[in-house]
C-alpha cells in the first residue's frame, strides 16, 4: 500500500458557512506517525450521487480513503447507502453497537426509536468500529479486486468511516482505527522535516537567499508557512535522503542568520519566554498602542509568572507621565509616538517593576490619528536594561489589528535579539 | 448561469495536520446573498498535476469555480501554472498590483526583489483582482468554449483565483469579486436574516427558549454560530416572509433577554465600546490572569483611546500591591485569586486611572497552580465604580488560552449589562 491517503467529509452543514471542517486537519496530523500523508480532502454536502462519485475517485488515486459523516439515522445520513452502491452488498444491524445504545437509552429512561437504531446498521462487507464517544459506529471496509469494477490496482484498498461530529471522528480513529493500522503492515514513509522558524525577513527575501544556496534541490522540498510577521521554513526529504538534509541544513540556518528564532514549532513570545527562564532574568512591558496585546501573548505561555513581572497599559498620555514617569515635556515636545517617549516609557516600567528588561511600544494603531510626518501605523520600539536603551523605527501600512500585531512581533523580537545576542 | 458553485483550495500546509481550512466556511457564508450555494470544496496541496485535475473536475460540474491560494513568488506556488494548462496562454505583470508592491516596498524603505515581483504576475487570458490586504493579486478568468475542451456546458464559465491568507481572501473577494458577482446577472435569491448575537446562555438553552415561542417555524430557519463564550443566532427567511420576521424577531429577543448583547455582528469589546462612547465614561483594566487579553480586545476597536484610559497588568502580587493598592495583608489572607483581592484590584486601578469604570480579574489560568480548593480554571472578577463594586466567581475547567478567553469575555459582559442596566 502507497502512503498517500485521502479524505472525504460529508455533511451539508460543513458547506454552509456555519461549520468550519476541522478533520482533514485532525486527520493529518493524528496520521502521520503511521507515514501516511493526506493528500486530498473533498468535502461535499448530504447528496448521496456526489458521495459515491468523490469516494470513487479517490479510491482510483489511493490506497486508503477516509470517510467521515452521514452515518445518524435521519433521513440526510446517507452514506452508507453511498458506500454500497461501490462495494455492493447490504446493511446489517451490529450488535455490539446496539447493546451500547440500548444501555444509554435505559440509563436515560427512553425508548429505543427506530432512527435511533438505525444509526447502528452498518454494510455487511464491512466491520463495525465501536464508536467510544456516541452512538454510531464507524466501519472498516476491505475492498478486493472483485468489489472494485473500474478501480485501478485494486488489489487491496482499504475505506475507513468516520462519524462526523469532530469527538467521535477522533474516538473512533484513536481506538479503532490506529490498532487496525498498525497491523496493516503500512511501508512507513516517514518525511524527515528540519524547521527554521524565521522572523524579520519577509518569505521572498527568505526564498532568495535560499535560492542562492540552491535550495530548493530535487531532493530536499522547501515549504513556507506564513503568519503575521513569523514564517515557519519546513526542510523535508525521503528517509534516504537524510544526509542531505543534514548537510544543508546548517547552510539554511546560516543563510538566513539572526532571523531564525526558533528550530521547533514555537513562537516568538515562547521563545523569548524560554530565553528569559534559562538565563534567569525578568520582563515588564509598557503598552501603548498594542493595548495589552505584548501581556497577553507573553503570558499564553505556562510558567511566564516566572519571568514576566506585568507591565502598564499606558494608552492615555497621563498614563505615561503618572505610571510610566515619562516627563510631560518629553510628549509635548516630541509628541507620544516618538523615538523620546518610547525610551522613557522602556525605562519607567524597568523602574517601576525592577525589572532587568522593560519593554515599551508606542504608536499610532489607526484608522485614524496619523499625519504626514507621523502616518498611520508608525510605530517607536524601546528596550531598557541595565546595559543601556536601544530604540527601533517602523512604519506597517496595514489594518488596525495588522498594526498592533506586527507591533507586537517586533517588540518581542527586539528583546529575542537582545537576549541572544544577535 | 446556475447557482451551484465549487472551491479548490490550495496549499500543502492545509493537509499537514497544522493548519485548518476555514474558506469554504468563509465562502459560503459569503456567497449566500447573491443566491450561490456552495456543494463541494476540494483541498489539495501544492502539486501542479493534482491543482490542475481539481479545478478541471470542478468545471465539469459548476459554472463558477473558486481557487484559493498558490499566488505567491516563491516555489510552491503553482496555481497560475495549473490554471495555464486548462485555460492556455501565459503570465503578464499586472501593472496595479506592481505599483501598489512597489508603494510598499518604498514605505518599508526595502527594496523590490525578483521573487517579490513574481507574485504579481497574472494569466493574460484572465483579469486582475487587486489585493487591498496583501500583494498577490486575485484573478477572474472567464472561459469560452474554446478554452475549455472536454468541460461540458462551457458556454459562459468563470474561475475566480483568490490568495491564501484568510483575510486576504476575504478582502479579494469583497472588494473585487463581490461587484463583478453582482454585474453577472446571477438569479438573485436574497434571503432576509435577524442576527442575535448573545452570551451567557449555552446553545441548548438558546433553541430551549426559542423552541418554546415556536421557532423554528416552516418559514424560519433558525441557524446557531458558537465561539467561544459568544453565540450567534440567525432567524432567516425568503423575502416573501419578511412579515413573519419582523413579528418573531421581537419575541425571539424577549426569549433571551440580556443574553443578547447586539443585533449585528460585533464582539462584546465593540458593544462595550460603544456603550462607554454613548455614555461617556471611561475604563481602566487591572488584569492578572488575562494578562493584557482585555485591554487588547478593547483596544482592536479604533477610535477606543476616547474612552479605555489603560491599565495595569498586575501580573506579580508584587505589582497588585505597588501599582492598585491592594494591602498585602489580604492577599497574605485570602490569597491573590480570591473575591477580596479582585476587589481591591478594580478599586485600585479606577483610583489610580480617574475611569469611571475599573475592571480586574484574577484567577488560575493554569495548567500548573491550581488546588483542591481552587482549580485550574478559578477566577475571579470584579467591576468598580462611584456607585459600589461588584465581584464574581467562575471556574471554567479548560485550557490556559481558553481559561484566559472566558475570562476576557465575562469580564466584558459584566460592564456591559453594567452599562446597559440588564
Amino acid at each position: 500500500m502507497k502512503s498517500d491517503v485521502e479524505l472525504v467529509s460529508t455533511g451539508s452543514e460543513l458547506l454552509s458557512g456555519r461549520t468550519v471542517n476541522t478533520h482533514a486537519q485532525t486527520l493529518a496530523d493524528k496520521i502521520r506517525p503511521f507515514g501516511l500523508r493526506l493528500t486530498r480532502d473533498t468535502t461535499v454536502g448530504d447528496d448521496l450521487a456526489a458521495i459515491a462519485d468523490c469516494v470513487r475517485s479517490a479510491l482510483a488515486r489511493v490506497d486508503i480513503v477516509f470517510v467521515s459523516g452521514g452515518l445518524g439515522g435521519t433521513s440526510d445520513d446517507l452514506t452508507r447507502d453511498a458506500l454500497i452502491q461501490i462495494v455492493g452488498g447490504g446493511l446489517v444491524q451490529y450488535p455490539a453497537a446496539l447493546a451500547a445504545l440500548e444501555r444509554r437509552y435505559a440509563a436515560m429512561g427512553r425508548p429505543v426509536t427506530d432512527v435511533a437504531r438505525r444509526q447502528t446498521l452498518i454494510l455487511d462487507r464491512g466491520e463495525g468500529l465501536l464508536n467510544p464517544v456516541g452512538l454510531a459506529p464507524g466501519m472498516a471496509i476491505e475492498l478486493s479486486a472483485a468489489l472494485v469494477g473500474g478501480v485501478s490496482n485494486p488489489a487491496k484498498k482499504m475505506i475507513f468511516v468516520l462519524p462526523g461530529p469532530p469527538r467521535e471522528f477522533v474516538g473512533v480513529l484513536e481506538k479503532e482505527i490506529f490498532p487496525r493500522l498498525g497491523k496493516m503492515g503500512l511501508p512507513v514513509f516517514q518525511a524527515l522535516e528540519n524547521l527554521l522558524e524565521c522572523t524579520g525577513l519577509g518569505e521572498t527575501e527568505i526564498a532568495e537567499r535560499l535560492e542562492k544556496i540552491g535550495l530548493p534541490t530535487p531532493e530536499i522540498e522547501v515549504g513556507y508557512c506564513a503568519a503575521m510577521g513569523q514564517i515557519e521554513v519546513r526542510l523535508t526529504v525521503a528517509p534516504e535522503h537524510a544526509a542531505l538534509l543534514a548537510e544543508k541544513t546548517p547552510a539554511a540556518r546560516a543563510a538566513l542568520g539572526a532571523a531564525v528564532y526558533a528550530e521547533s514549532r514555537i513562537g516568538l513570545e515562547e521563545a523569548v519566554g524560554r530565553l528569559l527562564a534559562v538565563q534567569k532574568k525578568t520582563l515588564a512591558t509598557a503598552e501603548s498602542c498594542t493595548g495589552g496585546l505584548i501581556g497577553h501573548r507573553l503570558t499564553q505561555i505556562p510558567g511566564s509568572s516566572a519571568y514576566f513581572l506585568g507591565g502598564v497599559i499606558a494608552y492615555a498620555n497621563a498614563s505615561k507621565v503618572r505610571d510610566l514617569a515619562v516627563p510631560q515635556a518629553l510628549i509635548e515636545k516630541h509628541g507620544a509616538v516618538s523615538e523620546e517617549v518610547a525610551r522613557a516609557m522602556a525605562e519607567g516600567v524597568r523602574a517601576r517593576f525592577g525589572a532587568d528588561f522593560g519593554l515599551a511600544t508606542t504608536g499610532i494603531a489607526g484608522p485614524e490619528g496619523g499625519s504626514a510626518a507621523k502616518p498611520v501605523g508608525t510605530v517607536w520600539f524601546a528596550l531598557a536594561a541595565a546595559a543601556g536603551t536601544s530604540a527601533k523605527h517602523r512604519c506597517f501600512p496595514t489594518t488596525r489589528e495588522n498594526v498592533k500585531l506586527w507591533s507586537s512581533q517586533l517588540a518581542l523580537d527586539l528583546l529575542r535579539r537582545r537576549l541572544q545576542g544577535v
